[in-house]
């Protein structure tokens, strides 16, 4: 069983990415997979959804009375529209600490729009503009809840990531020993894991999910409703989540991750793409959901742009498509 | 015989490209390679050197007195920078041609600071800001002095497109009517050719170019006497050809192509990541320079940002690094 986009230009494809998926479900049994599914990789923004789960468990979300907005802006890799700006500004003054306190590092909107009227106002990006900064707010809310000092909280030796860490090895059930340490793009520390264990990790999650107020329920019901927070215009994980109405959670990651919770259908999914290119997870993960009949013709419709991508040139013609061939072991 | 670059970060493999490579001498015979290299794909703007050759020989060049900066300009991916732009519309005011005959479309300058400088301008990128328009400003010289039409030269059907095509072929070896054609980012044609065979046209450009005032020795003394007029500041074909003062030739090309002539050692190379990944093509073609000691440690060290780039993070922070294994069957 293998997995491979292909990316056309006229007749001929001119590039091939390579894709591990794997699929499955909440008894932790493999339902679908392609490619070397025990390859180990990081998850990135990814597990942003697990990462969320100790805002409910530590009583963050009830000390500070957090919204599910809030909560689905701590899961996002956003694109730093207004709302995700405001929203994450927000939520640092509940918490009663200041921008600087971020660690996430600056950069340009991911956001087209947000990146230019951020030009236009000729100010320089800031941390909150990362579009990690919901998840650190998260992060610091944590800490000062835990009682736990506010500096150095991205390093993989704070407690913050300790207990990062610990939830990592709850939901995937690798050892905590056994999960390869690095630094994320926004500077926090990020986990290495089989793509198998993601895979379980976020079918575990969709099971937790099932039952009522329980923290992966409160997470998940909270990207699922405000999909927008999660990640913005012109993105996937928002047009997707969107598209089904929060049947399915889906965020993306860098260098080309996809994770997903399908509570419903009691399934977990990830991939990754092997060199890294999101252009090719993106419909990688459309073709999955499709293969697996989660998501409706209907519901496709609405997202041909990431399920078929087209190639475009400078003069604004088709000159090629992105096509996903999939082999998947069938449920 | 292989090649892989790996995206390292921390300590852990993250993304892996697969390179195809083909290194072949002035006799047309094979001097090393690594993976599939009768892999077909599109050479995209790789070729423009041999593009440029009609220039010398149907008699442009002479005509409009161009000189080796305009021939340089005419094999460019250039930054739009303020040389390069006004390069190309001087260029085509001695043509008596006004830009909007330019077919290719308009975008952000590659440049970084090209894009700032016209972003700040508050204009719109044009035609002439296109990376390829020198290609194009010479393909329109083309059609003048042999009294085709400009309208359409940058189709197919176009007689400056024929006689690319035979170009390409008298070059690579491979007969015109079995050059697979499709449409480029700028809306020129492009060919597909095997790996193999673009080693085998630089390698035969850089033979015919160890004749003086030969076509292939015009154009490729232009290209390395100019290299900052083939791409521009913080690009690896300029700094490259800068570094070695002209003794190698090199050309990149989209997704993941290069090509390079080193007419001393009579040799051509070319290049191919299969997943079409810039970020694998510069430290590929430095590895395999390297490799055949065609480049020297104190050439290499002032190329080390391409050599083995540095994955940062947006703290500034020094998180991973790409490198290239590298299996080339030996000269």
């Amino acid at each position: 069983m293998s997995a491979t986009v292909q990316v056309w230009r006229g007749g001929l494809i001119e590039s091939v990415h390579s894709v591990v998926i794997a699929v499955f479900d909440g008894h932790g049994r493999s339902r679908a997979q392609a490619g070397n599914i025990e390859h180990v990789t990081f998850a990135r923004s990814a597990i942003k959804p697990m990462q969320a789960i100790p805002l409910i468990e530590d009583g963050v979300a009830a000390r500070f009375a957090m919204t599910p907005r809030e909560l689905a802006l701590c899961c996002a890799s956003h694109n730093a529209e207004p709302r995700h700006v405001d929203g994450v500004l927000a939520l640092l003054r509940q918490f009663g600490i200041t921008p600087d306190a971020l660690a996430c590092g600056p950069h340009m909107p991911l956001g087209e729009q947000a990146a230019r009227s951020l030009r236009a106002s000729g100010r320089q990006p800031e941390r909150v503009h990362n579009n990690c900064s919901g998840k650190h707010a998260g992060m610091l809310g944590l800490a000062l809840t835990n009682g736990w000092p506010l500096e150095g909280y991205h390093e993989s030796g704070h407690p913050v990531q300790q207990r990062m860490l610990r939830e990592m090895s709850r939901w995937t059930g690798v050892e905590a020993s056994a999960i390869p340490v690095a630094v994320d793009g926004c500077g926090v520390a990020t986990f290495a894991l089989p793509v198998s264990a993601m895979a379980r990790g976020f079918a575990m999650l969709a099971r937790a999910a099932r039952q009522k107020e329980s923290a992966a329920a409160l997470i998940l019901d909270a990207m699922g409703r405000n999909p927008e927070y999660v990640a913005g215009e012109n993105r996937l994980c928002s047009a997707l989540m969107g598209a089904v109405e929060g049947r399915i959670i889906a965020k993306v990651g860098a260098e080309g991750v996809y994770c997903a919770a399908v509570p419903s259908a009691d399934l977990g999914i990830a991939l990754k793409v092997m060199d890294g290119a999101t252009r090719a997870g993106e419909p990688a993960l459309l073709a999955v959901l499709r293969t697996l009949e989660l998501v409706t013709a209907v519901e496709l419709a609405s997202l041909t742009r990431w399920a078929e991508p087209a190639v475009m040139n400078t003069r604004g013609e088709r000159v090629g498509s992105i096509r996903v061939s999939l082999e998947l072991r069938p449920l």
